[in-house]
């Protein structure tokens, strides 16, 4: 691509405070427990910590960005359910009655939807961020998902949905997605980006029997033989989407605003891998909440180095698996404000 | 043994509601996310309707009991600590500065503590029941840990806790312990009642270096030899602890009671283990919580059949995973209760 073509430039990124994660350490040995005996929630401390330059860091008040976008390849047939679902889940988001809703409610986190590319118009709804770039992305198996305007267009409408959150107070940002044939198009950043088979990339997504899955995978191949590169900007681009491209916005705003990133399932971790490629100080800002039962997630987290904190074999998407990680990464960080140290324990033992 | 010396039976355990299991099944099979794509959680809520008895499983409020002991087989140089250090976490547990009330506090639970044998004497607390059987267990190197008599006041202890709890309002109950020296008691009920090589069941416990590992090792390996036998009752009593045998106790009363049993670590996966043996029925009312870091748990829950919620590297105990699994079950519960039909959705697309 000539330079020209992008409008859009990834952010520099802040250092981690590497000062905080090692007093952290410090004062995480020091607590009244074993030495390591909280495993990865030691580690979580002090990732937070790093990410957030405090040795007290914080996960209380946190927020779910729910992007959600179509996709022109569900015309080809990659996807079980038609486009017409995307809306009606969002109304049901917005109705409070989707999945999300029920775990955000349970671990106590504020959802918030933004519209990078609904199909269809959506009524107004306080949650609800109508920040449509278009009505969809166009069929990447025909041609490129978005202009190249369109896809800065996305990255920045992330970008200001954290803004906003972070504006709000929020300490911690969560990534979920709702968009009809959305695990489509994961599939083949993950083939272009991870690097990966593609055969090894594409899943049964939302449901596929034998014959639609066959239909996805000919529709996939057709898209990446029409565009070979592998430009983290034009991957994004050329194979969508919107609400994807807006994700990987999100990821990159809340690392340059110190917002630790919880990492939902495959379409998520899709966007931040399109991030990390697009930005690789990305990386150590994210975490990664669960290893989804979608084929491909698995290799799409070794390629980013990442280890999954939950394996609970979810494969819906919405955030869910990102809420249900929230208990844990505050867990990690009141066992930093609130547990004595082994010192006074001994002195009373 | 013969039948006199035994003043403890196990619990006739009500039946799984089945009816329930199976109308939940189709309920959640109906709500709006593709078919089985909430993984464990769609089992977890099947589970939880089966053992209360209703399509409407509920797992708001839950008692973490944490039920603390001592072990003689401590002055045998089984643990790296002293064995004063079971009082004094207490006090800071009662103080509210532990790893377990810092996560309790995050997830929403209530922690008692039940002394069902520690060695010294502890002040009375509102959060605690003194309901000592005796100051710590005889050394299970040398000799039976505790008398039947004592061992069944152990049990009864337990059971006392949990109907205290659901008389209170629990509709989940969530074990826990703290006592030093008892991840040699929960090795030694490994190797008999797994059953399991003993070389294959002991580990570093709290942060055993090799050469105290290996003082552990040799004395598990005299107090193995001093008794050969594995009927339930008498593996617990023979090797302890005080705080286990009350753990299995309270594990029995929950199910009789309906309450699902949330299992944390090692010692309280031992506890249940030796429950299971005595009362084969009691399985499928445990939820085991997070795979321990202990080893030896992986083995013992093996053993069990049963696959961990969380596997977070943890090995802390005090129901520190269990806690960290509360959110998951209500989550579960909150799916089934809140979550719109995937048929409104079509309807609506």
């Amino acid at each position: 691509m000539t330079p020209d073509s992008r409008t859009w430039t990834a952010p520099a990124l802040p250092p981690l405070d590497h000062d905080a994660a090692a007093e952290l350490r410090r004062l995480i040995d020091g607590k009244a427990k074993p030495l390591g005996a909280l495993g990865r929630l030691e580690d979580l401390a002090v990732q937070l910590g790093a990410i957030q330059a405090t040795t007290a860091p914080r996960a209380e008040r946190a927020a779910i960005l729910l992007f959600a976008g179509d996709h022109g390849m569900v015309e080809d047939g990659v996807s079980a359910y038609p486009q017409a679902v995307t809306a009606a889940m969002v109304g049901m988001i917005l109705d409070g009655r989707a999945t999300i809703n029920a775990f955000a409610r349970t671990v106590g986190a504020e959802v918030r939807v933004i519209d990078a590319g609904v199909a269809t118009d959506l009524p107004r709804h306080p949650s609800l961020h109508g920040w449509k770039v278009r009505p969809g992305t166009r069929s990447a198996v025909r041609e490129p998902a978005m202009t190249a305007d369109e896809c800065a267009q996305a990255l920045a409408c992330g970008a200001k949905a954290v803004e906003r959150a972070v504006a709000d107070g929020a300490e911690i940002v969560a990534l979920g997605e709702m968009g009809i044939g959305n695990t489509a198009a994961a599939s083949l950043l993950l083939h272009r980006l991870g690097p990966a088979a593609l055969e090894d990339s594409i899943g049964r997504g939302a449901g596929h029997d034998a014959a639609g899955l066959e239909r996805k995978r000919q529709a996939l191949v057709a898209a990446a033989r029409r565009w070979s590169g592998d430009d983290p900007f034009e991957v994004l681009r050329q194979f969508g989407g919107l609400e994807i491209a807006a994700m990987a916005g999100a990821a990159l705003a809340a690392a340059a605003a110190r917002r630790p990133v919880v990492v939902d399932g495959f379409i998520s971790t899709a966007a931040v891998l399109a991030g990390v490629r697009l930005q690789p100080a990305l990386l150590p800002f994210c975490i990664f909440a669960h290893g989804s039962a979608e084929k491909g997630h698995r290799l799409m987290l070794e390629r980013l180095g990442a280890a999954p904190l939950l394996g609970l074999g979810m494969r819906l998407g919405e955030g869910t698996g990102a809420a249900l990680a929230l208990p844990v990464l505050r867990s990690a960080a009141a066992m930093v404000r609130d547990v004595a140290s082994l010192a006074e324990v001994l002195g009373q033992a």
